[in-house]
C-alpha cells in the first residue's frame, strides 16, 4: 500500500469493497504498536483514535509525530484522529497539530447549535487544509465528522444504559435530521445513533444495531457514516452494518480493556522484571490481537 | 531555552558549570512524557535513551520522531541517545533513524578490537553529519560515545556484582588506555569503569566510586566523561563525580522500577478502571519524580 493514499480515498474505497476501516484508541505508544502490528499483519489501512484525555496524554503533536513516522518509515496507510472533540478550540489544536481528521462532537448539543459549531469546525479544517496544500504538504487532506445523537461518552465497562442514549426507536438519528445537518455542516464523515452505544454492558452484549436505519441514514446523508461504540457488537451485526453503509468502526473498550489485562498478565509472569519492554509485552501483544481480529472481520478476510 | 542548542553545546557548558546532563532511558512514550515533565519544570536539558531491547519496543524511528516533536514544540534542549549498541550496523541504523548521540559499546571485546569497532562508527557518524549539515539539517550533529571498561550489562536488581565487571583497582580503566582509546577513535565522549556498575544490588547501595581516578581520566581523555550506571549511586557520590569530570550520568534501573511500582499501585488503586491514561498515570508520575530528584542533583539546584 503506498502512502499517498489519503484517509479520503481510503474510505471511498472501504465503501466500494464493502469493507470498513477501523478506528483504535491509543493512549501512548504501547497502543500504537500493537494496533499497527495488527494492520500491518492484514496489509489493510487503519485509523488511530484519540480522545480529548487520550490526547492530554500522550501529546498532541506527540500522538502525530509517532503516526506520521510510522507512515513513512512503512508508506502504511495509517491515520491520527482526534476522536470525540467538545470543543471548537480543541478542534483547532488537532488540526493545527496535524491531524488527518476530527471529531466535532455536538451531539448533546441542541441541533441548530450542534449545526452551528460543527459547520464552524469544518470551515477551520478547510482553510488550514488550503494552507498545507499551498506549502505542498502530500497529507494535506483533513476530514471533520460530526455527532448526530447521544450514544453515550465513555467507552468503560457499563453496569446500565447511560441515561439519555438512544436505544430506543424514537430516540435514533432521523434521515432528515441528518441530511440537514450534513447539508448544512459540510462534514465529510457523520455519526448517527442507530442503537449502537458507547462502552460495553456488563454481563451480555450489547443492544443490536438498526441495519435498515443504516442504509436510510446513508442514503440521506450522501457521506460515509461512522459506527462508534463497537466494543460489544455482535460479529453478524458489524457485517450487515458494513454492507448497509458504515465506513469507518470504532473500538476503543475492549482495547482498553486488553491492555490493562495484558498488564496484569505480565506483571505477575514477571514478577523480578524491571524492564518495560518485557513486562509490557504481553500488554502490547493483547492489543494487537484485539485489533486483528475486529480489522480481519471488517475487512472481510477469512 | 533555545533548540538551535546542540547536545555539544550543552554538555560543554555542563562541564563549565560543573554540572552533568541527566540521561533517562525510557521504552515507550510514558518514560519519555514523565522524563521530560521532570526537566521541564527545573528548565535543565535532558538526554533521552534507548537500549537495543528499548529501541526495538518503542520503535527506533519512532523514538526519534517523539523526542524531536518535543524539541520542535518547546523550543527545548532533548536529545536521543542510542544507549549501549554493541553492533555497527545497529549503530548504523540509528544514526541514520536521526538520533543525536549513539554509544558503541565494546567493552567486552578485546582493546584492539573495540577501538577498531568504535572508529568505524565514528567514521560513519561523521558521514552522515556532514551529509546532514549538505541539507541544511539544524540538528545535523552526531556525537559518538565509546565504552572502556566492563560494567555489566544490565539496568536490574542484582543480586551480586556481575562477574568479570570492574571494581577491583586493576580492573578500572587505565589513564593510558583511554588516551589511546579517544585518539586512536576520535569518539566525542567515553565511559570508564571508576566503581560504577549497571544495575542496583539488593539489600545495599552500589559501590564508592573511584574519585581521584576520574579526575585523572578526564584530563587523559581529553573529551568529556559518562558515568553509566547512575541507579543506587550515592548522591555524594554524584556531586564529587562531577567535580571531577564526569559531564553525563546514565539513569536506568530506579526509573524502571519506579515505572513498575507506579503501575502496580495505579491498577491496585483504580479496580475497575481500564481507560489507560487514568490507571497509567501514577506510573508516569513515579517517573516524573525520579528524574526530577535526579536532574536537581546533577544541575546543582536546591
Amino acid at each position: 500500500m503506498g502512502s499517498e493514499q489519503t484517509l479520503k480515498h481510503v474510505i471511498v474505497d472501504a465503501e466500494k469493497r464493502k469493507t470498513a476501516v477501523g478506528h483504535f484508541n491509543i493512549s501512548n505508544s504501547d497502543g500504537l504498536r500493537g494496533v499497527f502490528a495488527a494492520a500491518k499483519k492484514l496489509n489493510v489501512p487503519v485509523i488511530i483514535g484519540t480522545s480529548e484525555g487520550e490526547r492530554d496524554f500522550i501529546g498532541v503533536r506527540q500522538a502525530v509525530a509517532l503516526v506520521r513516522s510510522l507512515r513513512e518509515e512503512f508508506g502504511y496507510p495509517i491515520f491520527l484522529n482526534a476522536d470525540h472533540t467538545y470543543s471548537f478550540e480543541r478542534v483547532k489544536e488537532a488540526v493545527d497539530a496535524g491531524y488527518d481528521a476530527v471529531i466535532f462532537d455536538g451531539a448533546r448539543l441542541p441541533l441548530e447549535e450542534n449545526i452551528a459549531l460543527t459547520k464552524k469546525c469544518v470551515a477551520y479544517a478547510r482553510k488550514q487544509e488550503a494552507l498545507r496544500q499551498a506549502q505542498g504538504d502530500q497529507n494535506a487532506s483533513i476530514l471533520v465528522e460530526g455527532e448526530l445523537g447521544y450514544i453515550g461518552t465513555s467507552s468503560k465497562i457499563l453496569d446500565v444504559i447511560p441515561e439519555g442514549a438512544a436505544i430506543t426507536e424514537e430516540l435514533l438519528t432521523k434521515s432528515e435530521e441528518i441530511e440537514r445537518f450534513v447539508r448544512e455542516t459540510g462534514v465529510d464523515l457523520v455519526a448517527p445513533a442507530v442503537g449502537n452505544l458507547h462502552g460495553m454492558l456488563k454481563g451480555g452484549a450489547n443492544p443490536r444495531l438498526n441495519i435498515p436505519l443504516i442504509k436510510k441514514l446513508r442514503e440521506a446523508a450522501g457521506v460515509p457514516l461512522v459506527l462508534h461504540g463497537g466494543s460489544g457488537i455482535r460479529d453478524e451485526d458489524f457485517t450487515s452494518a458494513i454492507a448497509a453503509g458504515m465506513s469507518i468502526i470504532h473500538i476503543n473498550t475492549e482495547l482498553r480493556l486488553a491492555y490493562r489485562q495484558g498488564i496484569e498478565a505480565g506483571l505477575r509472569e514477571n514478577p523480578d522484571e524491571i524492564a518495560p519492554y518485557r513486562f509490557m509485552k504481553k500488554a502490547v501483544d493483547s492489543m494487537e490481537s484485539v485489533a486483528f481480529n475486529r480489522l480481519k472481520l471488517f475487512n472481510n478476510q477469512k
